[in-house]
């Protein structure tokens, strides 16, 4: 039995999300059982709207070129599909004559795959359906971790020692210095920061995540005690961190949209945090926020995040291959120490629309601040040591 | 005649202000007549206060790592010397024996130095200062460009083209995108981002500076027809542009929501931009504001600019060596094509408290573009070119 591939990009872009997709391609043109690579532009819209490319015809130096280009190259979207519109795309991919339809994407992706697996094996349609977990949020569950997060992870953890050192010198004009890093309901990205923090005195020095309630005067608190021990505070904070009532702390942006799976948007948690900084403490705060440009940084690529990526796409091909649908690729870790992964596969129900939030073990029990146990989980992710800087050393008074 | 140096750094740092810092030492070491060697903590307030290292007894290992470390290994300080505060620091480099004070800054460092010239010379104290130019805004006049600021342009050039690779993908999600970029009165490095677009639809789309007065009503304009043209837009914004008035657009914002403490958010001029653009054009906007990484950033540092800080560092012991004070040191440009530069010498007063700006011609006449000239002039201060990124065949429909 001779099929077609058809591949797609969904959710929030990485810096590896099309080292996956060459991936998917790569071991198409050699699986057997597969005559047409196609993809779908910006997500299942492509699929609705039958807008394809022929990913069978791209010359090799194209994949290779696009494989180190960070963003999605079929471009992506945030987009749920109605029950219509689940029937109306498994036409589609009918018409086109597709057996394999491989989505790389976070939660709600997931949640795609599922319904669309699902009736098709309700119709009785030949569609085998597979996810490939993709998100800088790390926050899918079944799976050691998710391509995009060890890239992301890499360029703010080195980001965060750089603004740090900036803060350091830079502490008798403006001592406080607030990072504010993505992560819808989960601080994986911000803990991960503390990987650029070898010693106490180094940035960051405060990490807060939405794990946990954030209180404005702890949080005040802990930056007072920081600057009066250190001379000046670095402090990491996840975008949507929330107060015990649940009330995000940067407030609710009333005027924006909720987004199409009801996620609301959240106007500027850093910005809220700095003027309760100088208003309280009477200490000059600023905050940097990279925004995309975290997700985005081929430059700061994790090497080993970007090969991974590239592997979950070749197992995504695999897998449908072997006659699986309905599943996800999982990365499993073999090892620590040496760091060893391998792919695994999972049911997508026991993915779809369920959040991985950091497990209490990750995070220290009282300070704001992660666990040797996470540090040793996220350190070989990020697939190398951060750069290493230098200090003058101590001379006395000369 | 021996003599004892002292070396401080000064103002908003950069992530090659320790590549002058150890030009300076590595030359003064080899310099006859010059028999110790000594930094500042935190600048001139080091200074007022003796707090000092000795840098001749840092190991060569030491330097050449700080030389690779971002910000200012000696600590900074923004620090206007009263007159009283100026024969003070006269008084302190007497007593220490110092007859070359060299202080590496901006407008404001020149200024001091210009100022404790001159009272040296009032006072018959054998003393010579020399400036040497580091800032990112690239604002000093009578030097080419300055330190710093091709290693900013360069993290916010590449930037700017992973920001809009993501927006390009994310379209149908927030088509649009404003990038906030430092620079206190001048545009120099938010022009730069124009580097990393080749061609008309890559990222940066429209780029506003405060050398022109920004007008809401013809932004949105800009917005709004480059989102019909491409399907998104990715603007770039100096953080200190204002209107005709000259009222800062980042204070404008009225309709912010109020954050979990009661006080309205007001990011900034990049936070009051989106919310007007979703107000007015009803689409959805975000911003990225790397804040104090573009100009702490190793991983993207401009090789040119490292070098070029070292030289200067160089050239101003040079100077003082052979008896030259109340300079500062410049970069020449020898030849375009290919670039080449050489050091040079301009009287301190010519600097100090001078602003240069983006000159006209630099400028695109009728568009927030920049000139063919501007980007002559910028590309070879990035070092190199950028991160080589591709784009999927258009295959047609499959």
């Amino acid at each position: 039995m001779v099929t077609r591939l058809l591949v797609a990009q969904s959710g929030g872009c990485t810096a590896v999300i099309n080292s996956t997709l060459v991936g998917v391609v790569d071991a198409a043109r050699t699986q057997d059982g597969i005559d047409a690579i196609y993809g779908a532009h910006f997500g299942v819209r492509g699929v609705l709207g039958d807008d394809l490319v022929d990913l069978g015809r791209q010359s090799q130096a194209t994949l290779a070129l696009v494989r180190r280009t960070p963003s999605a190259a079929l471009g992506s979207a945030r987009y749920k599909l109605s029950d219509d519109e689940c029937a109306q795309a498994l036409d589609a991919l009918a018409r086109r004559h597709i057996g394999i339809f491989v989505l790389i994407g976070g939660n709600d992706s997931a949640d795609t795959a599922q319904r669309l697996g699902r009736l098709a094996a309700e119709r009785g349609q030949d569609l085998r359906v597979v996810a490939v977990p993709k998100t800088i949020d790390n926050d899918l569950p079944e799976t050691d971790h998710c391509p995009g997060f060890g890239s992301a992870a890499r360029f703010l953890a080195q980001g965060t020692v750089d603004a740090g050192r900036d803060s350091a010198a830079m502490r008798h004009w403006d001592p406080v210095k607030v990072v504010e890093v993505m992560g819808r309901n989960a601080g994986w990205l911000a803990a991960a920061t503390a990987l650029g923090a070898p010693e106490e005195r180094d940035a960051p020095h405060l990490i807060y995540v939405p794990e946990r309630p954030f209180d404005l005067h702890t949080f005040l608190g802990d930056v007072h005690h920081t600057y009066q021990r250190l001379g000046y505070c670095v402090a990491v904070v996840t975008e949507t961190v929330r107060d015990a009532q649940g009330r995000p702390v940067g407030g609710i942006d009333k005027t924006a949209p909720v987004d199409a799976f009801g996620h609301p948007v959240i106007a500027g948690t850093a910005a809220a945090l700095c003027r309760a900084v100088e208003a309280a403490l009477g200490l000059k705060a600023r905050f940097d926020k990279p925004g995309t440009m975290q997700r985005m940084s081929m430059a700061l690529v994790s090497e080993t995040d970007w090969q991974e990526a590239y592997e979950v796409g070749r197992a995504a091909v695999r897998a449908a291959a072997a006659g699986q649908s309905g599943v996800m690729v999982t990365l499993e870790r073999i090892s620590g120490s040496p760091y060893r992964c391998t792919t695994g596969l999972v049911p997508v129900e026991r993915v779809a629309n369920v959040q991985r939030l950091l497990p209490a073990e990750y995070l220290h029990p009282t300070r704001p601040w992660v666990s040797d146990a996470f540090l040793a989980y996220a350190r070989p992710l990020l697939g190398g040591p951060l750069l290493k800087y230098g200090r003058l050393e101590e001379t006395g008074s000369p």
